[in-house]
């Protein structure tokens, strides 16, 4: 194993900065270069988890780069569970530029890839996989939820509930062994009845706990909330006044990739995302376009649909119709999308309509559309009207109400294990499809040896959760790419 | 005194960060939102400078907020002097704020000031002041002679030069007031001859060390060159084709004021800083324009002085005369702020020139242009010509060197203490007057008590460096103010 190092600090100019070595000749490279300020503490007579005062003295110029601290930690009591050696500096960049450099030149270490301090911890089995990615989610988490569900997974909560899980198939697996066992004989040990029981349970918990991910899902990167309507409907003065003083709040938490608009606030605590779909009516006659597909995806996905339209629209009889007719267009069009959102309709720009009107078009508009819906043989969901006039602030109070009572999420309580990492959703789904084929095979009396290979698949999934089993190394690439250099 | 405490890592996300606590409470404070792995090494039982890992937990909701490894620095072996804790934590800014307003809030801490712990350390004699300096200079230094300045000052180069000088002024001090404790008897105790040698070799080395200053400068901030020339003499495509593919080394380094454009490169490893002086010919209309005083002021201060002039001028004679008299103006204008400045003449876009009419007519310029200076009763220094054409990349292998020669700082041997800080130059500078006055008193007679006073003067001035008799906290507040938040 080769001995690795990395500056494990955030880039830039600060006070101080800490690189980090780990592997088996953590000590005795470091040591070619730190010369302690007392000469009876050399590194390799210093006790785990001590702080060394000294300098970092180039062993070929017998210049010297810096006065440093150095924490020395002694395998396995250490993060990687290899020799690790943290020498902290002064922050400068000239000095961490250096260190580097004489650390991987004169001391013949290697510099660290993404993760890789992470991935040896896991390799060492100080965390399993599960935990691991926790590292680099709490390292992203922004929000006290996200911070929360990753710190909780990092310290083992999802590993515990797939270990429970992992229990009882590997019993039900047992089960199905000691009747292949004695197949011959033609006795079924196991009771199939128990059987089948046993394995409804254990399905019905991990499709429980992949249901979680929608959850999971926004409570790490905001709830989303769609945002549809015409394009002069008023959607970004609207949300601009949405995001409004919040921005700053959340302004670090952008620069993810954005192919469509996405800003994030925070609404009383609780991290909500506005997706912003530009152009729904248009598709009413460029329904081919691909990229509005992306925008339907978003639909699907989103937690609650804020449709947006131009009251103005609203002003005389005549034009209600035409309104009601075009949402009538855009309610079929997003309809294939729509699953469990909550749908605000917004009726914007009300201070450019006489008030009298408005109350008497409303409703006509209402019953319109319901009517046009039912008339389609689409079923309509219960559609929340709120009139506001985006440019004047009037309403917003109420669509504020509206957008937290519709965003809130299930009261989570102390412990709740979420799902918040595609990989394990996917992992989830696929053992509970390979758990629905176990029970539909015990159900049509299928040999125990094929029911067995279901269960194995399903035993496998879950196993990849937590990483034990994973022979792939591009696997193990992947999911460590996504870590920053130095942890 | 308070307990504060700060990030001192880069701001921004990493693998972990550090957030550093100094003052007497800060073992207590910090004890109350840590809770240790193991029961056992609760932080109060810890030993100094040993690491001990666990969780930082909020007690009011018993929230956990990180894992964490906790650094112990036991007063006075610690970098203020003070009791220090360390948190190494997971470097999300989630945490990070979250860990800052747990020790603000519920531990009772102060948030630090910029430079307050190493202000800490000056305090409690841990370093003088020169040295407390030196570290903000550490982490600022951006090239090898710069953090190798930087260093030394921290180690105490400075300090130890400036106690010798300060022990020889103090027993100037001693003669002259045993003359004094005797003056009524109007014996002169002190041989005169003796103290006027004295102070006469400590005013040399005091001044041999302001000279300095030129050379501190440059190492650390680079060599300054000055550009000038008419605008459409091509100064621009010149300053592109230096700066070339090195910009990229120095990028960092800008972000500085820049009234003037500048930029640095590394010529053979020394920094270079190139500053374009817009306009000098113009300013012979306008000299009592504000604004050119200032370019005036930079080209005093340069070491080099890069004068670009059109080729396309000494294309034909009558054109060359001409040229050669706006040159004189020019010259006119700058030779008030020529002091030691190595000046090299480039005649730039010698490709759009008949390559014969130039070698007849450049000398015919050099001529006409010594004359005029000379007939001006301006003493002319060695002009260098350098004929390129910095579109096609002529004739910059000979500038390149040129420079190379021009911009060479003495040799400094190791050990060697040069100046870089304006407040420790204006002091010396303050000393060097000071004893001039002490030698002018001692050799017009002038009583002891008169002399007495000047060499206090210059012993002030010395002791200022080192913060020795500073009682202006608005000094301390200045000195301080130039360093990042947590160091």
């Amino acid at each position: 194993m080769s001995t690795i190092c990395a500056i494990s600090t955030p880039s830039g100019i600060g006070g101080i900065a800490v690189v980090r070595i780990s592997g088996p000749d953590a000590i005795s490279a470091c040591s070619k270069v730190f010369v302690p300020h007392r000469k009876e503490h050399a590194l390799e007579q210093r006790a785990t988890h001590t702080l060394t005062f000294g300098q970092i003295v180039n062993p070929a110029t017998h210049e010297v780069i810096d006065e440093v601290v150095v924490m020395l930690y002694r395998a396995p009591h250490s993060f990687t569970g290899e020799d690790v050696v943290e020498i902290s500096c002064h922050g400068s960049q000239y000095i961490q530029q250096e260190l580097l450099h004489l650390l991987t030149g004169q001391c013949g270490l290697r510099m660290a890839e993404r993760g890789e301090f992470t991935r040896r911890a896991f390799a060492n089995g100080r965390m399993d996989l599960s935990q691991a990615e926790a590292v680099a989610d709490l390292i992203a988490a922004q929000n006290a939820a996200a911070h929360r569900l990753a710190l909780g997974q990092m310290k083992g909560s999802v590993s515990r509930t797939l270990d429970l899980l992992r229990d009882q198939l590997l019993h039900l697996s047992t089960l199905l062994e000691l009747e292949l066992d004695f197949s011959e004989e033609d006795v079924s040990f196991a009771d199939r009845t128990e059987l089948l029981e046993l394995a409804r349970r254990t399905r019905n918990e991990v499709s429980r706990l992949a249901d979680t991910f929608r959850t999971g899902q926004a409570l790490r990167g905001g709830i989303p909330v769609a945002i549809i309507g015409e394009t002069n409907a008023g959607k970004s003065t609207l949300l601009n006044h949405l995001l409004g003083d919040d921005r700053a709040i959340v302004s670090d938490v952008h620069g993810t990739t954005r192919d469509v608009v996405e800003d994030t606030i925070l609404v009383e605590g609780q991290l909500v995302r506005f997706i912003d779909t530009a152009g729904i009516r248009e598709t009413s006659d460029t329904v081919e376009h691909l990229g509005i597909e992306r925008t339907y995806q978003r639909i699907q996905h989103s937690h609650v649909v804020l449709w947006v339209i131009d009251g103005r629209r609203l002003d005389d009889a005549e034009r209600v119709e035409a309104c009601a007719r075009d949402a009538v267009e855009v309610y079929r069009h997003i309809y294939p999308y729509l699953n469990e959102q909550k749908v605000i309709v917004v009726v914007n720009k009300v201070d450019l309509v006489n008030t009298a009107r408005l109350q008497h078009h409303l409703p006509t508009f209402q019953g319109a559309l319901s009517q046009a819906i039912q008339h389609e043989g689409l079923s309509a969901p219960t559609l929340h009207y709120i009139a506001i006039s985006a440019k004047h602030g009037q309403g917003l109070d109420q669509l504020h109400q509206a957008l937290v009572n519709a965003t809130r999420l299930p009261q989570l309580a102390q412990g709740d294990v979420i799902v918040t990492n595609q990989r394990h959703y996917d992992a989830l789904v696929e053992a509970r499809t390979a758990l629905t084929h176990v029970i539909d095979g015990l159900d049509c009396q299928l040999t125990a040896d094929l029911v067995a290979e279901d269960l194995r698949q399903a035993i496998d999934a879950l196993n990849s959760i937590l990483g034990q089993g994973i022979t792939s190394q591009d696997t193990l690439n992947n999911i460590f790419h996504n870590f920053c250099i130095g942890k």
